[in-house]
């Protein structure tokens, strides 16, 4: 390609509305442009990475025997609600009407398209095991798209989806899956990690996603010390605390607390260690009949694990807090003063906070906290769980070492569904014995837009985006200095460029009437990984120079053996 | 691909639903399912014919200088607005509402969406010309999706987008994309030709449309017996006729006719000829304030071209036929009994209606007609103009021989769009002299999921399609016979998809335990070119049958030459 007949478009500065670095270094490299809110049109440059990013999935899908197809982007109502997920499915779910005033959707997903395909198509457990998967366009209506193409609404996605005739066969292409997410990420030079995932909203038991980390991520990741254990902090279970509960010293007392809405407010004023607080929240309960709003008790240092407490039975699902209305209707106090001695309502308790003694918690009175409660003598401990989000330093659910915490972003999950869509639609094949049976399905996805602004927060620096060889836009670029000054730089970018397409290396060619130093810092920005450079002066001594794009180094290569040299630079 | 491993799903029943031979075809050969009206999925064996299809014209896009891009399937509104396509388009552009009651689209074509974006990112003349295309998912709200994939809603389009400083650099754009298409279709094995096209419209000059001739194509397309004279019926011109008007022999006379109410009747009632009789059509007008209707004259056994009627200025685009009601309050007469005589509305007269004379036409009378009508005796000749579809046996306007009518299925079209949205989005550069030049744009379509259809309509016979090689869903078909009782077959199957595997030749390897009835009946319906059949009787001979999808001839090959064979059938 050479840049006279290309559209570059790289801009000098960054945008204003760009908050993450890939954003803004997919606007200034000339990748993207936004068409509207979390609508990108994916310029030249931009879709040479996306396609290449495809074609790694689609030869590692392929070699793990899915059969690529291709689905409609526009789905009927009838399927989705026959699965429940039409009322389910929060307003991410673009609900559309045809000239006929047909309902229909924006798929964001095609769970129900492909069981409808398969329990039409397939008949037989000789059929099966059978894997699909699309490469192909996908819309959430995000309430607030950000950071680019990392949190769009149109975006396109590798999604899969097998099925089997029993639950041995799903685990085992749930490995296949596992084993090719790693093929693939690791093609692509990324430093990701797999880790463990909820699964509680869809079903089905087995699930992992597969995050990059980056500081700009959106989840936390917890990590072993000593394993290689790793969870989606949602996911990430906290032990119960290897110590048992001190006996109490404390007789426990009312106490005014007039200005102290908040933990912290309490641990201030009154000089109280936190780890001998209580916070509690209410949520609405699962059966309201017996009980409209629970209490869930956390230790006033830790977080809430809103995934964990949704996964409860007694919960109502998506969680929901009880406002301040309905607490006050209830206890007859509020939010400030909240706490489980005297309360008449269903409670749970975390664990690290059924070992606590000579604690402090709201009365349930207005403006007053009681201090030196304890289990069993003052108020008996409810129901047991783990309710909160890890910390660092919390020992390990995997039994080694202790737990840290990094950002990931997430770029592929997989999923056992179980028999979570094909009982509701019915897809069932003829089993050996000539019985239906439902069929077990798996789920496997990819943000094919996400990874390449993922892989760019992780492969950067001031002077722009640094490609690994498999992903880079174009592999070499060629710099010719005031080439349309001097025939002999011409002639030479000119036979460089000929040879190097000659060799099957994807090669950008710059040609532009540009001083040397913009045709750099566009390459650059760019983040082309080998760039020659062919000027007058290293050419009186028979060289061209080498730049490497992470390294930053030079080298003289000697014009006979600039192709060699690039060849094992690219195999490396 | 193993057979075991894939999603045949060929059927053996013709579904009702197909009516053309395209469609039922896809649909047995397990190429397609319909989701909904207009909606399909691609199986796997239909969308690797058309991932086969859209590489091709990847490759002759990229050889002619023009760059891939991909923009978003969602459009906002606004920019159909900026053009005045938002009120122009009808009812098949899907307009939709987000989750904040926004106004998109869904795209049925991206002018609107490239012009804004090339109206950023070209600020002069050095940039130009420059071509973009995509490859991408649109939606067009059909009335009445039918033929499968042939007219569906959602459908896969290349769509190119030109850019110039001028007429001349558009012209040589034009030209080479017309280079292109000739190279894209004639790889694809294409029967079709390229016709001039109506671009009445859309504005713009030049328009070619590329078609497959097809019995079951919705166009009619006329050429020449003499040259490569071919344009759309839409287009064709009717020339005047060579002869001059006679001169009157008859004198007018009032006939009653209560039972002519068509021109069929007339002609039989009174054992008129055809070409003595005239049908007289009221439109609405551009300006309805000058005359609400215009009344358009053609011979009894010609049809009205629409286009060329509303491509007149004095007639209201789109073209509109004036009711009964309509009529009748202007005319005091019904459609049975309308004609020129007496009439105090405008008239356009047809090329042929001129030269008539001694005609028939009705009398502006209900139940009556004129009989031996003469030009500018009995009624003034009004405005005269091309009005009529061209029939067989007309002169052809190129001036060399005469018309023949074929019927087409149109694949592509390119455009001179001209300044048609350069200049209502205010798309400019700077030129060489520093002033501001409105660009002119072209725009080139391939419908290539159409194609695939198209190609079908070409090449089948009664057991199934028949694949040029560079489309075929797979190159080679293995089929052993009885596999699972010989380990010879077994064995030498096996070894002969390796080693065509490692040639890089696209081959399917049927290993499903079925009679090889059933294998044959499938590899013949999917239609796949080069069939290796490999039985124990054959190989006791050192060899393996070939069979030729196309011809039906079988042939021994030797075992050791087969896989030469086959190169060499792949590189006809």
């Amino acid at each position: 390609m050479r840049t006279s007949k290309y559209l570059l478009s790289t801009l000098k500065e960054t945008p204003n509305d760009a908050e993450i670095v890939s954003h803004q270094l997919m606007l200034r490299a000339g990748m993207i442009r936004r068409l509207a809110s979390g609508l990108y049109t994916w310029l030249p440059t931009g879709l040479r990475v996306l396609r290449k990013v495809e074609n790694i999935i689609r030869e590692e899908m392929n070699k793990a025997g899915a059969v690529e197809t291709l689905m409609p982007v526009v789905q009927p109502s009838e399927l989705w609600q026959e699965t429940g997920r039409w009322d389910k499915f929060g307003p991410e779910l673009l609900r559309i009407a045809d000239r006929h005033d047909r309902p229909f959707v924006l798929g964001p997903t095609h769970e129900e398209v492909i069981t409808d395909m398969i329990r039409n198509e397939v008949k037989s457990y000789k059929q099966l095991p059978l894997s699909l998967y699309q490469i192909q366009t996908k819309f959430r209506d995000e309430v607030r798209p950000r950071f680019g193409v990392m949190r769009s609404r149109e975006f396109i996605m590798k999604d899969a989806y097998s099925f089997h005739i029993d639950r041995e066969s799903l685990e085992a292409t749930y490995q296949d899956m596992h084993t090719a997410y790693c093929h693939i990420f690791n093609r692509m030079g990324l430093d990701y990690r797999p880790v463990l995932a909820d699964s509680g909203a869809i079903g089905g038991s087995g699930s992992q996603e597969f995050h990059v980390l980056a500081e700009s991520g959106e989840d936390l990741i917890a990590f072993s010390t000593e394993s290689d254990y790793a969870a989606n902090l949602e996911k990430a279970e906290a032990l119960a605390p290897a110590t048992t509960r001190a006996e109490p010293t404390q007789t426990m007392t009312l106490v005014d607390t007039p200005n102290a809405k908040t933990i912290a407010q309490l641990v201030e004023q009154f000089n109280l260690p936190i780890e001998k607080t209580i916070k509690t929240l209410y949520v609405k309960a699962s059966n309201p009949v017996e009980a409209p709003i629970i209490a869930l008790l956390i230790r006033g240092d830790h977080e809430l694990n809103e995934v964990k407490a949704e996964n409860l039975p007694e919960v109502a699902a998506p969680l929901t807090f009880a406002t301040e209305e309905e607490i006050r209707a209830l206890i007859g106090a509020g939010p400030g003063s909240l706490g489980p001695v005297g309360l008449k309502l269903p409670m749970v308790v975390d664990r690290s906070v059924a070992v606590m003694s000579d604690f402090a918690a709201g009365a349930n009175i207005d403006d007053k906290h009681y201090f030196g409660i304890n289990w069993g003598r003052d108020v008996e401990l409810g129901q047991v769980a783990d309710l909160r989000n890890v910390v660092e330093g919390d020992p390990s659910p995997c039994g080694q070492g202790t737990l840290l915490l990094k950002r990931g972003i997430e770029v592929g999950h997989i999923f056992q569904l179980g028999t979570n869509y094909s009982e509701s639609m019915k897809a069932n094949v003829l089993g050996p014995d000539g019985k239906s049976v439902t069929m077990e399905m798996g789920c496997y996805g990819i943000g094919c837009t996400r990874v390449v602004a993922a892989s760019i927060e992780q492969n950067h620096d001031q002077n722009g985006i640094i490609w690994p060889n498999a992903i880079a836009p174009f592999e070499v670029v060629i710099v010719p200095m005031n080439m349309h000054k001097s025939e002999r730089v011409q002639e030479a970018a000119e036979k460089l460029y000929a040879d190097l397409q000659a060799q099957g290396i994807d090669v950008l060619f710059d040609d532009r009437k540009e001083r040397p130093g913009v045709m750099f810092s566009d390459m650059e920005l760019i983040g082309i990984p080998h760039m020659i450079i062919i000027g007058d002066r290293s050419m009186d001594e028979g060289n061209f120079e080498y730049k490497n794009r992470r390294s930053g180094e030079k080298t003289s290569v000697s014009m006979s053996d600039v192709v060699a040299h690039l060849q094992a630079q690219l195999t490396r």
